[in-house]
């Protein structure tokens, strides 16, 4: 079984997707699985993280812009890729430091998160994009 | 078949679960599957890393203590989410760099690890925890 | 089904194994499916990136050796396990901060890969090296 969901971002960071997942998981009525979610794109990834407070994913995402700047930056001067915009070759390095697919196993129709898990759609560009991210129940 | 593993953390640090996972696994007897180990936390992570000499772990921490120190450190004065403590919002970012989930496939009942390599629970929080991984075999 | 890719690295960087996984794919024609791809090593990762523009290949390996240098770099004196070499621990950190599996869902034998997403071994080590990559596809 599997669909695929889109997310349209508005900007640099986290989109939570785990209502509109664990909807579509309950539907499938498995009684034990292993889900795969997969981001179809090269520069924002998925990460799973607290979802109580929202400071948390302001701080992730602060973190995350001053490990890697923008192309702007001083710092980044040595990037060689840079004709796509100061916020592309950022978004790829970011993109390899978080993941690209995760996998949880599901049990009775719900994904096994832990009570302060939430699922989030990391998106690393500035300007409003649509992505895709691919479920598989198996 | 599913099951999960309790690990009791004394700190920070890398606490191996190789035998243990082994062990279910090869319980299992199955002649082809993929293992999905997750980690129900969002301030400790999975990691598979070289188990022969203790020296890499005690490296690991390291570079990822200096990487994201803790909040009380004057680099990390950017933190907005602080109320729980100065290694929490550290925690998760470090939760955020290093896997939730892993998938191993196994042949003939045995994870196809390679010679070196041992699968740790990474605990980023200082006092002792109760962390929970639930293992699927799909 | 399951099968292993070998790879016979020439120094770090990024290696494209994308057409040898998909001809693989293809041949066990599946409808729908989830490949699961593990590196059997700990000092070189696998990485789902942009295929399009080899420079990003470069500024990736760029990056990553300027946030964890050789051994032989004074920023690094803090190292403990040095005896295998300047590129040995780095190695360890960076296969910390990248993938060691990467989980695809695969439709009518077919990866669901974006348009511009590639997969990669990501070799760190500087000598040639031979990697073994397990594939399952369940």
């Amino acid at each position: 079984m599997h669909t695929s969901f889109t997310i349209e971002t508005q900007g640099a960071g986290l989109y939570e997707v785990t209502p509109v997942v664990a909807r579509w998981v309950a539907a499938q009525a498995l009684h034990e699985a292993a889900l795969t979610l997969f981001v179809r794109h090269t520069s924002c990834s998925l990460t799973i993280q607290e979802n109580a407070d929202p400071e948390v994913q302001t701080d992730l995402a602060a973190f995350f812009h001053r490990l890697v700047p923008p192309g702007s930056d001083p710092s980044m001067s040595w990037l060689t890729h840079t004709y796509e915009g100061p916020d592309d070759m950022p978004g790829h390095i970011k993109a390899a430091l978080l993941p690209t697919s995760i996998a949880i196993p599901t049990l009775r129709g719900q994904m096994t998160l832990g009570t302060w898990q939430g699922i989030y759609l990391f998106e690393h560009r500035d300007r409003p994009h649509r992505r895709e991210v691919v479920a598989m129940l198996r």
